[in-house]
């Protein structure tokens, strides 16, 4: 019996389409580039929000109606919502999804048996998987809700605590592995800080590293191969995350020599509340070798908490899209809605909507920034604008030829420096704008 | 002839003085966990706001009354302003001062009648250092606002811009350990971008890499051993300062092997401006070792740019100096009052009632910070919150002796994490009211 | 059966005391300007966050250990935690309380079952005002967590609801009136947009309206002599708050002819979010007679949303108690501590600790301001700061005698204005510290 | 001799159009809603950006070319710059001007002075005018940047400043009647404060309101017909400036008897630094009847201060042109380029760059409104929505009939409210991109 009766597979219908169950960007055959919009986007669901969300926040409890779900933490009510998970991805003809362990999984009354009931979901996400074809982007473990990581998990002031999150990750890595899953994500979860007052956060750091060191080696003994990933984030729910965002990442990783094993999964809810915008993010990981998958959304700007809103903004989707381009695609990773329908949009239909106005952004986004790319002003611009540095004094000092005495030799010589070009921001604006 | 014939050489009273010209908190000469109060604080003085400084905004011109200063661009008026400004100092107490090769010396219509002209009132500050005692804390170069760096300096995107910029640090190093200055600094000015539409930003930061590494070298060079400190602020007047925070410039450090070279030199106002707490940036710089020094100021929380008002707050005071105590002091640093008066205090004597509130402010924050450490409280705390680290399986683990593995073995077996404690940030706080 | 056995009444112990669980400045009957600490402060106990808290966040469940509680929601459970809210009040010494009706009574399967549970409640809640001589600072209605209200109370677009609402009200009308209560508050839980597209703003607040206008006929109708409060907020849970901050509730007020009615309730927390110091809103309230009462708690300027952290910082302290004196007290209001424990202070003892903080920084906050009164510095440099008007021209214009005709003559003939004095803003925050 | 002679006058070219000098959108004589383009959007450009800025920023001079301007302030250059303006609005064929009058005429020796100055400037603007049929949007005093107005204009502590700024008031409106002027706008410059411990706000509150009195009084007077506006801003360059928004305003309005006379003048980065959207501002002032016009502009969300940049996203300009057909249109408003090209953008090509592009992206956002509009659909949600307040116990509470007695009755009898409606946020987001 479907749970969504009233939908069938959605489907491409092209720009003129009234019809709000169908896209009217996302073709997945078409071609961009010599690659698929599949094969570009990768787009994936999650499983906490659009499965496990019930609309709850800090003043009221959930108001979602999921008429499948019994409330109950049975495992038979876990192992349904997955055959109404993959129902619904198959619908939307999304290639991939994202779980958390404990989404999929309840807990049990201690670790052992949590385990069993992990495999026995597991084992029925692999017969969906199967079944229709969806696969895996990426597992990871929620070692943030049970009150017992209240303080952090590898990041804990309780020693034991960081010791039941690290069972918990060998776990979570073995089933992403039987799963086929192509990346593992850490998201910061607690680790951070509520009050410098009582917290030594070296120590947490030092215990953090530890913790990532003896997740990579685990993946190569069980020969997981695919990427881990980092999610920053700045705040929220501690004052300050240790994974502030992509910069914060690299000096941690790079300091305790992790940052040949880890990439970033990066959100635009998180870069914004981090005061950088996406793009900076995506151009930052991507210069740096790290940008790995990103978790498709966006946030209000006008408001300080991660709404996680669905992302249907064409500048936002553009933009990232142009730097995904620019270094290569998203390899493993994919473009994950880590968003989740308002609390006033509660009906089975909303998640929907939400999807499909989501993938269509996208793909409106990935069309621009080709079509940009296809033209080539920008890059022409920017490459005329640095051409100072393709010759004479320029590519001598990129050369390593000048020091800060034959620098002022040469500048003594000629007195002043050449005149500068005009940035040429609005006219770059509006040339933006012929694209959209 | 005085500038200053109205204010004498201001003097410690003791908390109960109603003198607004008296210093009731800083006792120069009280010693504090072994070391007086001059030497725990080593105040400086800024030449840019201090003697400058105009009262500029963006919606008006100065409106400051500087007798002294004739407003021209003359070598005789540059020269006859340090020696207002060593008054000043001298009477504060003070036993440093910072400056911008830019605020001392015009510019002539050369780089080499610039130099010229910088060597002459180099004379008189040297004059003046030897008269009265006062040292140099830092020089620096102001690398942003003359026009030809309205694009960066070691980030523009014109190599002649760049080369001029080289040959200026040239001279301001040579200036400064002519005048025997502790710490040269780099704040960023306008490295950064406006707008990712037209920016190159690798090959900006490839470019501002080796410019630390020419300055790094030519210090070698001439024998200045100073330490260099970056200045992170994360935005204003570009939209993304690339030093934005100090994970941030420690990334960058590390990236381009730089970091053995430079320290932090930390301000409360760009420590809020990127979202975190002094002490946060404080503590992150102290446990990666480039904890160098700090600009003294505040901002105001409920506004988004930088206000640099002097400080006062006692809470703020207080954190910093727990945080430099912790980490043995600031070295070659100092206390950097990079703070302006308000454009409404345009007299004079507002320039003695800021510095005396904010060396007041910090001194009282010692005295908060030192009375802290001795009850030793928080330390104890903190300890003990961590407590589970120091033996059994946090010891193991802290050791290396413990895998993904060995440590779920060690969960299963015990079924569930040993219970939380408390992390009493309420009871912290009160506690820290105790001191105030 | 106690059910915090550990803690006896709090008692003043005066500033030298170290015991976490005494009061160092709250001396309830020390006098000060002619009136007891205990009659200035009307310190208030709130029963949501400290009898109802949990603990629970947007990533987690509760945390918190709460002995006497089942967890279920029977009368039964409802009138044991009365007992227990009052053995804590009456330990903390506090002389009010303020609550929800939801809070106190749960819900039952219709709305007059609902009623009967909230009389039985309220029974019990009166016997222990009786027993305790504990006082009802306010109560109101929670309209914004039952899914129901998903689209506001007041302004919902279901008539339904509005309907609900208003039964609601009146009921707890009647059961404050009941109980003495000396307010009635209306914070706006859902009372907002959460986006325009779907919005009829201006209809919403014409119903918003009418609903205050039926409270106020309802309170005439049954002799409830309390002051009606509207407590502004900018934001959260939706986007945008009708009751933004004091301007944008007094705009309403006066176009909607409700502004005899109601005064404010101030929060810091919420006046922050909006970007006012807690200190402005309490003026512009003071000033346009309509400061009722405050919540008392502090947020962090450096998140976004709504932390409600216990207040401890003495400047703020000290600048509300300043507006509070100066506008001759909260009258029907009092100092309400809508402030919760952290997530991470799970225990009893924890409310506790924040009470206590909380009391104490406000009765030290209060000694500040009365000590800075009684000086008069900051008086007498206002008063002279505005001399210009009282006398000449200025008092001629505040007479009304002049008009911009008159006034261009006066100054043609003048040819400049007279100069302005320095604000000294430095000298003002410094002398502030004096009192610290 | 032409200012700008590689520039010929701009024309519609249509979307195709790869012309950087160009109108993609702009048609001028498009009708639209029975009303030319050029009549809905009324476009002004300012005079003080763009032929008064220089790109000077806090850490910088001026940096823009300007050949045509000696940089002096003599009358001869002001009258000059004014056959400059003119020549570039004529060529953008924009209909309207702005102006504050200092931009337009320096100031002399003496108010006589200044007011003789004045009149030869406004001689010369009427040749102007006269010759290519630009008109006056508004005039406005600049009663903020010279320093006798550090303390504010009608909101000074000097009397005298106070009145130096009624007469400035009293010319302007003078000179703006006689240019025909549409409009007469206050910026509220300087009213506001820096800090509240020197600050009267309620003294300076109805000292503000005395002037807008008198400035009603004397426009009637002369038989000035123009709207009087206010222009709301929250903060920059006071901590909190009086206009805050538009409630903020209302407040004011209404409680000195001004609302009758005053409407506002709206602009996007003043709403965005209150945290409301441009649309929430305009919704605002739409249904209180108070939308006056606008200063067309956008800041960057993540920064803090007033960047002004120029508007070129359409989900902005469609969003602002929705509510001001949905209001009836601008009146004697307009949408007025309150908007500055960047410091890097220093060119005079870059000004015309600047305003195409502005100009485009209030064309296109007008045709994106109208076809919104033209097609129902967010009208019909909306009116479906709100429809239990059509009839039944809806209709009775809009229309008197209820009361708090009627509504309990009501719902105990129906026991719970008729279900909620989805409040389809992610459809109706979707659906809006299919208008982009």
């Amino acid at each position: 019996m479907a749970a969504f009766p009233e939908v069938e597979k959605i489907q491409y219908e092209g720009p003129d389409s009234k019809n709000p169950l169908a896209y009217r960007w996302y073709n997945p055959n078409e071609v961009i580039e010599g690659k698929t919009m599949r094969d570009h986007l990768r787009f994936s669901v999650v499983y906490w929000h659009t499965f496990r969300g019930t609309g709850a926040d800090p003043f009221g409890p959930g108001t979602a109606i999921r008429p499948w779900d019994d409330g109950s933490d049975s495992v038979e009510n876990a192992v349904n919502r997955t055959r109404v998970a993959f129902e619904f991805i198959e619908k939307l003809d999304a290639p991939y999804y994202a779980f958390h362990d404990r989404d999929v999984a309840p807990e049990g009354a201690s670790l052992s048996e949590t385990n069993k009931i992990f495999d026995k979901v597991a084992a029925a996400l692999k017969e969906e998987q199967e079944r229709t074809g969806v696969k895996l982007l990426w597992g990871t473990c929620n070692l943030f809700s049970n009150p017992r990581f209240m303080h952090g998990a590898a990041t804990s002031c309780n020693a034991d605590v960081y010791a039941f999150a690290a069972a918990q990750v060998k776990k979570c890595l073995e089933v992403t592995k039987e799963l086929g899953g192509e990346n593992y994500v850490f998201w910061g979860g607690r680790e951070g800080y509520q009050n410098l007052l009582n917290t030594d956060m070296k120590r947490e750091l030092d215990h953090l590293a530890k913790f990532f060191h003896m997740a990579v080696d685990y993946a190569k003994e069980i020969g997981f191969t695919g990427q881990f990933l980092i999610e920053p984030k700045p705040k929220e729910p501690t004052k300050h995350q240790y994974d502030f965002d992509t910069a914060n990442c690299l000096a941690f990783l790079k300091s305790y020599d992790l940052d040949k094993h880890f990439k970033m999964n990066l959100e635009t809810n998180h870069a914004t509340l981090a005061s950088h915008t996406m793009q900076h993010e995506l151009e930052y990981a991507g210069m740096n070798g790290i940008l790995g998958s990103i978790d498709a959304n966006t946030g209000d700007l006008l408001l300080g908490w991660d709404t996680d809103q669905f992302p249907t903004n064409y500048y936002l989707t553009a933009e990232v899209m142009l730097s995904i381009l620019k270094y290569g695609g998203l390899g493993s990773g994919g473009v994950n809605f880590d968003a989740k329908v308002r609390r006033e949009s509660f009906e089975p239909i909303d998640l929907f909507y939400a999807h499909v106005g989501g993938m269509d952004a996208f793909a409106k986004g990935l069309k621009i920034a080709a079509a940009i790319r296809a033209e080539g002003e920008f890059d022409t611009f920017v490459k005329d604008r640095y051409s100072s540095w393709d010759s004479g004094v320029g590519a001598e000092i990129e050369a390593g030829k000048h020091d800060l005495k034959s620098l002022e030799k040469y500048m003594l010589a000629k007195g002043e420096a050449a005149p500068n070009q005009s940035g040429r921001q609005e006219m770059l604006e509006n040339l933006f704008n012929r694209y959209m």
